[in-house]
Parts: C-alpha cells; structure tokens; sequence
C-alpha cells in the first residue's frame, strides 16, 4: 500500500509540515500501523511528486519526535503507540489550518466613584517624566550591568541607595549587606517563613492586614491572631500564645493607625530576646513611615534592637506606584550569612533594570524630593476630606481617629443600620469603604464596634481633591 | 532639678532634634525618672535660652514615640519604661553625628576563563538598541497603564503576545486567559507547590535541575528522584513512587539532552489522567526548546494533553537575558479559575513596565527575529566547539552527545583521572566544567559513567568563539 497525500487540502501550510502532519495522523489513525516498514525517500518523493529534500525532512522530524524509526540499511519503520491511548485519538485532528485565539470575556469588576480599599495610590501623581529620564540614563550607561544574572539580594548600588535613604530618613544606621530586594511584600513574607521555618508559630495583629496572614498559610506555616489594644499588640497575650514570631507595624498599625509607645516596644524587644524561648523574631512592617505628617517619623524597632530580633520590612509600592513591585527587608547581621546560605541557589525576582533605575531615582535626591512632595499632597487631601465630614450632614454623628500619620483614618459612625445594610448602600453609591470589622480574624473582638456604630478605615490616598463634595453628597445619603 | 542640655555638643544637628535626643538620654539614663514632671514649654525654652516653638516640638515628638505623656492643666510627665530593660540600657548612646554606612567587603568568586555552567547566555547578543527603542516607545504612550497594580496573572497585553508566539512558534493553541507570568522559574515552581498542595509527592527527574528540587523542599513539600532512560523519565519507577506530580523536560532533557519520544509521551499522558489516583499533573518544562537546530520544534506534551493534566512552563531568561526575571506557564483551562481563586489576594511580581515592553517587543516580532538570530549563533558556536574537539590531542578519548537541539551536550572523555581530580584540575585551568554526576540526587544510579570514563555537561551559550583555540590548549593540559 502506498501512503496517498492530498495535498490540495494544505492550505499556506508549508509542503514538509503538511506530509509530516498527515503521515502522523495515519500513524494514529492505524493506517500505518506500528513496525510497517515506509517507502524510502525516493520512492516516496517519487510518487508524491516532491522532492527527495521534503520527505527527507518529514522523516527526520518524526524520527525526532518518535513516531518512527529507523534501521541503517533496512530502512523507516512506524514506531509503537501505547495501545491504552486509542481512546484518546477522536481527540487527535488536523488542527484547523487557521486557528483564532480565543477570546474569553473576563467578568468586569465593579466600578466604584470612589475607592478607600487599601491598595490604591494616585497614579497621576507618580514624577513619571523624572523616572523615564532616568531610566533613560540608565539605559545609556550600563548595558552590560543590566543583563547580568542578580544574587539574592539584589542589585549592590540599589541595596547601597537605601542603606544611605534609611541612614537619613529613618535614622537606621545598616549595611547594604542587610538588606534584600524582593518583588513586593508577599514575596519577602514567603521568604521569611520558608528561612525562618514553617514549623514555628507566627502571631499577626488583629485587626490586621489579612494578606500576612494569607501567604504564611500558602506557605505552610500556622498564624495566631493577636488581639491590638490602644498601645498596640497585646503582650500578654502574645507571650500566652506561644508564637514564635510576630507581624507588626508598631509605627502605624494597620488600620486602626495606633502607634506602639516607647516602653511597650522596649517590652516587645524583651519578649524577643528571652533566651528561655530560643529564637524569637520581630518582623516590623514600616509599610507607610514615609507619611507622617507632623514631627521627624518616629523611630523604628529596627534601631533599637541590639539582639538581632528585628526584621525591618518596607516597600516602594506605597511611594511610588502599585505596579512597582519592589520592597525590601533589613536582616540583623547575625542572619545575613545563614539567610544567603538558604538561599544560595536562588537569584533577586526584580528587574535588574528597574533596580538601576530606582537606585539612580534615589540617589539623585528625587526619592526624597517625591516623597516630600506626596506628604504634603496627602496632608491636604486628608486635611479637605475631614473638614467635608465635620460640615456634613451627618457631622454630629460621626468621630475621626486619627493620628497625624499615614495614609488611612478611622471614621465612627453611630447608626442603626447593619453593617450589611451600610455596605449595601455604599455599593448603591458606588462608593468603596471598608468597616474595620472586615479586618478582623474572628468577630467576635474586644475593638468592636459597640451596638449603635459602625467604624469605617478610610484610606484616601487614591480619592482626587475634585471628588470630596461628591463623596460627602454620596456619604450623606448611605448614613 | 532643672534640666541641662549642652547646645555646644549638638555638631551640626538641628536644635530639636538635639534637645529630643539629649531627653531621651536621660529618661534612659535614670535622670529623669518615671512619673516625675517635666518642666513647662516656656521654662524649659527660657532656661535653654531657645524658642518655646522647639521645646513644643521635642515634647510632642517625645509624646509621639511614648516617652512622656501630658495630662491636661498639669503638664508633661516622664513615663514608664520597662525595667527588665535597663541592661540594655547601655547599647542606647548617642550616635555619632557624621555615620558612615559600613562597607564589609564581599568574598570574590573565582574568575573563570570559561564558564560552561548552565545559567549564563551571552549578553553582549541582546538586542539593546532595539529593546531601549521599545522601552522608550512604552514610555512615551503607556504612562497611566503602566502604574496600575496587576493582576496575578500578569499584564494582559503580554498574555496575548505570549500566547499568539506559543500558536506560531510551538504550535499551541491556547488562551491568554490559561497564562501566568511570573519573576522566574522558581517563582512559577514555588506558585505550583503552593497551589497544587505541599501534601502531594513531587518526582523529578534524576539526573535533573535540582534547583527544582530545592523549591519544592523550601516550600515544604516532598520531591522524589525518579531515574532517567534514554528514552527520558523511567514510567515504571515514576508509577512505583506514588509521585502525584512529575516535573520534566520532554523536549530536551537537562542535562542528557535526551527527548522523549511519541510513545512515551502517551503513556506518560497516560499515567496523569489514570483515574484510579486522583489528580496527577505533568509539569512540563519547556525551557529551551527555542533552540532546536534542525527541523521544527518539538511538539510539546501540552498540545497532546486532551484532559487536563499538563502545566506547560516556559522563560524569557534563556532566551534574551539572565537578568530578565520573566517566565510563564499554561494551565489547563480546568485548573484557570481554581488558581485564580487561590491567589485572588496576591499580584504578579513583574514590573508591569518591563512586561509591556516585552509584549511590544513580541509583537513587533523583534522577539522572533531574535531568537531565530541567536539559533543560527550558537549552531555556529557549537559546530565550531566540536570541529575543535574533534580535532584536539584528546580526541580520540571523547564522544560527543547531543541531539542537534538546546544549549548543551554532553562529552564523554576516556580519562584514569578521578572526578576529583579532574575538578581540580579544571580549576587549576580556569575552565567551570561542570560532570554529569552532579546533577544527580544520588551517585549510585545506573547512568552514571563506567569507571575509567567522565561525562561533563558542555554548556556553551555564554563560551566566546575567540576562546575556542584557548578552552581547547587548556582541556589537552587536564585531560
């Protein structure tokens, strides 16, 4: 039997791949069955009307991926299929000479007026011709640099820029050898508990930023809740829960804005070093520092502890944009060496490019100088957003707790509406704000909300100036 | 007590900052003693002979931090700090006033001449001019997408171009919907441990890229070496490990350079959907399959895959640079929406500036011509590497491996030498060369070389064509 062709059905599709395709549908369809010796070449060629070149490369590439074989000086023969896969061959076609991409609609999520969730920062404020000019240096400078594969920690002159930033800024006084570059804070919580350990307990705060909670669990490691007074978290209950280590953001928590005073962090750096509980860690997210608005920023744990309990956590997608996905931790020295050791064979997940770019972008003074600029954008937005509210309709009803720092305030508002019924009326509005109780790991916490009231997180820094009256009138109408 | 601070010590810090510092000093220090009342703002400022408006700002920042507290109508009073702490009282001194970041010099690696590992590529072959040109065009159009958060699986945009290279180029016919860009690899390893569950078993192939293995461990999970044959992964062993999930390399083995052909294919698709053991899945790493010297790519065990069961992965860091931290994965469509629901809390760590540019580099089919460039440059570099063994003083004691596909073979050397010396050796002659039992988990498997013979793996993307003559005078001095 000699194999037939029709090659008026091969479309554009190239001579060579259409006689490949169809000898691999025979071989699958049992037309060519398994160890039936083919045609040579020539005689093939021959009686197709190709050339010798044509079969030659069909054969090669069904050599190549096994759907024949061949015997010097005997000849092609078809090779053996798994006989179990017969049921699979209906699934087995010629593919459709010009496929489409499909296209799956994606469900639009809604579109809010106004969002107060937390990830959200202003875009339009981002120095975007100062970044892409320097970027554009960067481009121009430091070609071979900006291929080379990155260690863990990430690009030296980037490391050195923040190191030299926190020094001024932040009043910590470390070395770029303590500090690892990371995309994101997800990526350096997944870190810390796989270098930290899965086994041990970590405590969070709660009320709290639920995503720590989140990726220590994707990564197999148990979190305890750890209640949060006015002072911050609960010590007590931190030393009865037997965790290992805890999440803080002891400069302004997250989101009831409380600020951990002096001699409970002192208390806190205590509870690390105990020597009667083996290692215990502090992880200080500073997640917002930046935005204080009165006053120097208050100083961090990190520059108190001289046991080496603090992991100091920061990020640049507050400051700059969310789609920058670069933050970084300062390790205490004696982990430095245990943590490049862990992670030896692994590289820095962030763009060497983006890592030059921002190093430069700091360097040149225009991180400051951006920052500087933001604090008093946020100061009098927040500043328009409290004056609307305390003019309100619904002024008397309401109290703002706020502590001159970062970008989110509490807002009480007493009403007798559910907490359900309130969200469903802000959608109605389509406005975004959260309740503090969504917050919470259980509900059933002392810093609930009494019956009667209902404590929303306001984070303003993505809302415009032009939006606030709208909002209010919006606002007026849910309470 | 009236208080004393020496404005003569203050260097060049502000007057505040100075007279908060020298406060807190002695609060540390006992001076000041818990409870005790603070002089009056006014006082103070007259006594210090400064202005009512920096003693203001010391106490609130003061208050700020915790040290002291004011009661309304009586003043400001020391407060409380922890007593258990006053051993650490000493490491709290002034700081100096002019800190120097500390610079502790790092451990320099060995220059090699010649590194034949795996992770390099030549980065003088990327195409720069082009790539800035496209970066700057992203630039000047894309400035407010470019700020947004993304998405978990990644910029849509370079989905779409990702998905219409893999019809073009790999002949599969896939969604942007089913794609995951993510920083890396490791990233994608780590995502698919976490998601498919650190309870399952994970095999890998043995000899193999035990980086894969590393993940798996950090993520708490537990991988099993499963033997490779010449014909790839051994199904046998592979079906006697219980493994639930099996990464592998199909198209061109690491390091072997083996391919799987048809039949096992099948009956490794086989094994995944077998509905006696839950759910199985092939992870299906695909990672240099671009450079296929002769005849098309390979089919790949994805477009084969009619239930379910294979994760394609792939990466940009091969083929344009090692500082590119940009992979990608296809899942099947049934595993989309579960994945997206796991990491529904999560957003994908790639600059999105960076992924924009790349969909526009894809799309403009610079990324096509690139690589078709860059396989005509290494076939090339190979040829000429081979011609000059082949004709080295050592040739007769070699065979040379390969399968006219990837960036390796292997070399196989007749040598009464021990690998150990042979390592040295290499050492001595500045050449990385790494041996193939290396790459295996453990070294009583039944590929290993019989004594008398050593098999390197010949990595020679990132070898200079003006080192060969040199590589091959310093290889006749070890062998």
């Amino acid at each position: 039997m000699m194999i037939t062709v029709d090659f008026e059905k091969r479309g554009s599709v190239g001579l060579c791949e259409f006689l490949t395709l169809s000898l691999k549908q025979q071989i699958f369809d049992g037309n060519l069955a398994a160890g039936k010796k083919l045609p040579s070449k020539r005689t093939l060629a021959i009686h197709l009307g190709v050339s010798v070149i044509t079969v030659q490369n069909a054969y090669n590439q069904l050599i190549a991926e096994g759907y024949i074989y061949s015997i010097e000086k005997k000849g092609f023969f078809v090779a053996e299929l798994p006989s179990a896969f017969s049921e699979q061959r209906q699934g087995h076609r010629h593919k459709p000479l010009c496929k489409q991409i499909r296209r799956v609609p994606t469900t639009k999520p809604i579109e809010y007026f106004a969002d107060f969730s937390s990830n959200s920062t202003l875009s339009e404020k981002f120095p975007f011709n100062t970044w892409a000019r320097v970027m554009r240096q960067v481009l121009s400078t430091n070609d071979q640099k900006l291929l080379h594969r990155q260690n863990i920690q990430g690009v030296l002159e980037l490391r050195q820029a923040i190191a030299k930033y926190l020094l001024e800024f932040r009043d910590m006084d470390v070395s770029e050898e303590q500090i690892v570059v990371a995309a994101g804070t997800e990526s350096l919580y997944s870190m810390l508990v796989q270098f930290l350990g899965r086994h041990k307990l970590y405590a969070v705060e709660n009320p709290g930023y639920k995503k720590v909670a989140k990726v220590i669990e994707q990564n197999g490691a148990t979190h305890t809740p750890i209640p949060v007074n006015t002072d911050g978290i609960d010590l007590k209950e931190l030393q009865k829960s037997k965790a290992q280590v805890v999440h803080l953001s002891p400069t302004h928590h997250f989101p009831t804005g409380v600020v951990m005073p002096i001699g409970k962090r002192l208390q806190l750096l205590n509870w690390a070093k105990d020597p009667r509980y083996g290692e215990r860690y502090i992880v200080e997210d500073d997640y917002d520092s930046e935005f204080r608005f009165n006053g120097k920023p208050l100083p961090t744990l990190q520059s108190k502890d001289t046991f080496g309990r603090v992991i100091y956590l920061n990020t640049f997608t507050k400051t700059l944009a969310p789609s920058f996905r670069i933050s970084y931790m300062v390790l205490p020295q004696n982990l430095v060496e245990p943590f490049r050791q862990f992670f030896s064979m692994a590289c820095c997940q962030v763009s060497a490019f983006e890592q030059y770019t921002l190093a430069s972008f700091i360097e040149q003074g225009f991180y400051g100088k951006h920052i500087s600029r933001m604090k008093n954008y946020y100061r009098t937005l927040r500043n328009n957003l409290i004056k609307a509210i305390l003019k309100s309709r619904f002024k008397n009803a309401t109290t703002i707790h706020e502590e001159e720092a970062g970008l989110h305030f509490l807002l009480r508002v007493q009403t007798t509406k559910t907490p359900e019924e309130l969200e469903e009326r802000l959608q109605e509005q389509k406005i975004r704000l959260p309740q503090l109780r969504n917050f919470y790991y259980s509900e059933n916490s002392h810093f609930l909300a009494p019956s009667g009231e209902s404590i929303f997180v306001v984070n303003y820094s993505g809302i415009k100036k032009e939006q606030i009256n709208q909002i209010i009138k919006r606002l007026e109408k849910v309470f």
